[in-house]
């Protein structure tokens, strides 16, 4: 028999949704109970003071950056403000291996990007959330509770929210916001529920 | 945009493992707790003292229970000891479509037909999960308690858990079975996760 062994690979959680979902909140929760692992992204823009290579970003230069994607490395990439952004495979894919649950906090196009991965030690590990807000209306009044943005930031956010909105079809898993507990109890039972797939469990054979 | 309503479709949990892992005692505590409800399995076999029809089982005539198989109203069904069981189809899109969420507890090949039914309202609501002993050892250790088993009893039952086991990697979940709060704990995530699965969501327009 193809008995499973006591080692698994990790999980691939791509999370997306609107910001105001407190998606990222619910992400860095995850990590800080030990359940996963932010994936560490790369960019081409210069590190911040404090920015730690590896740990917060991959800091690469342009050229390298562009060389990478010809050469396929890339598992999905976007130019944002004249800079990009990226996940490198190999990262992603040791990772993996490793057992180590990883979280991607991406945009729908991001994670279109990654489901059309079809390598299948991703076909084996990747589940994908999406978080939504109640409503449009409850989510105006929580991005408008933030002092911090004009009316116009608000505004543009909504429709940008409701753009990311039209795709939580493509999700295996859509969470719709309630209370930050709920939500957090949600999240997790996903986590728990995804970590006993037997796509992960690692067999004799491979 | 397609905006998910609030209400939803039910699961349809397929739960199969060999005898000995606990499987029946966790799809019990489930019902008990009304997170989900058993599927009335039909059957042409006489009903015994205090069974009720519709409850227990449905109650067929043997040519009633054949003119269904070949109008296709069965999801699926077996001659065991020459007696027909089975489910049919309308009682349980019946409950999916009314939301409610439905356990089988059915062997491999049951689990192998419900997996071929290619209706749309099947692929949206099912799931399956495969709850597996931690060893055959400690399988057997658990079927030789049971002081009602003889030791030849003990040795089929073993013979037929193995030719189960080969199947784990058909279901989406394997819970390889521990304490028995552990796996109360693991069942009931994944029952959680598997209630916020997009496919569920009924939307607008279906």
């Amino acid at each position: 028999m193809i008995a499973p062994t006591s080692s698994r690979l990790g999980l691939l959680i791509v999370v997306s949704g609107p910001s105001g979902t407190g998606k990222t909140t619910l992400c860095r929760k995850a990590c800080a109970d030990g359940r996963a692992v932010f994936s560490v992204s790369c960019t081409t823009r210069p590190p911040r003071p404090g920015e730690v290579d590896g740990k917060d970003y991959f800091f690469l230069s342009e050229e390298d950056f562009l060389a990478r994607i010809d050469r396929g490395e890339l598992f999905e990439y976007a130019r944002v403000h004249n800079r990009w952004y990226g996940t490198l495979k190999s990262y992603v894919f040791d990772n993996l291996r490793r057992g180590m649950d990883l979280l991607m906090d991406i945009d729908v196009q991001g994670a279109a990007q990654v489901r059309g991965c079809e390598d299948e030690l991703v076909t084996r590990c990747l589940t994908d959330i999406f978080v939504m807000p109640p409503s449009l209306g409850e989510l105006e009044a929580r991005l408008s509770g933030r002092a911090t943005d004009s009316p116009e930031v608000v505004a543009l956010r909504l429709k940008n929210a409701e753009a990311e909105m039209q795709h939580w079809q493509d999700y295996r898993y859509c969470l719709v916001s309630g209370s930050r507990e709920q939500d957090e109890l949600k999240f997790n039972a996903i986590l728990e529920a995804e970590r006993l797939r037997s796509s992960l469990l690692i067999t004799e054979d491979n």
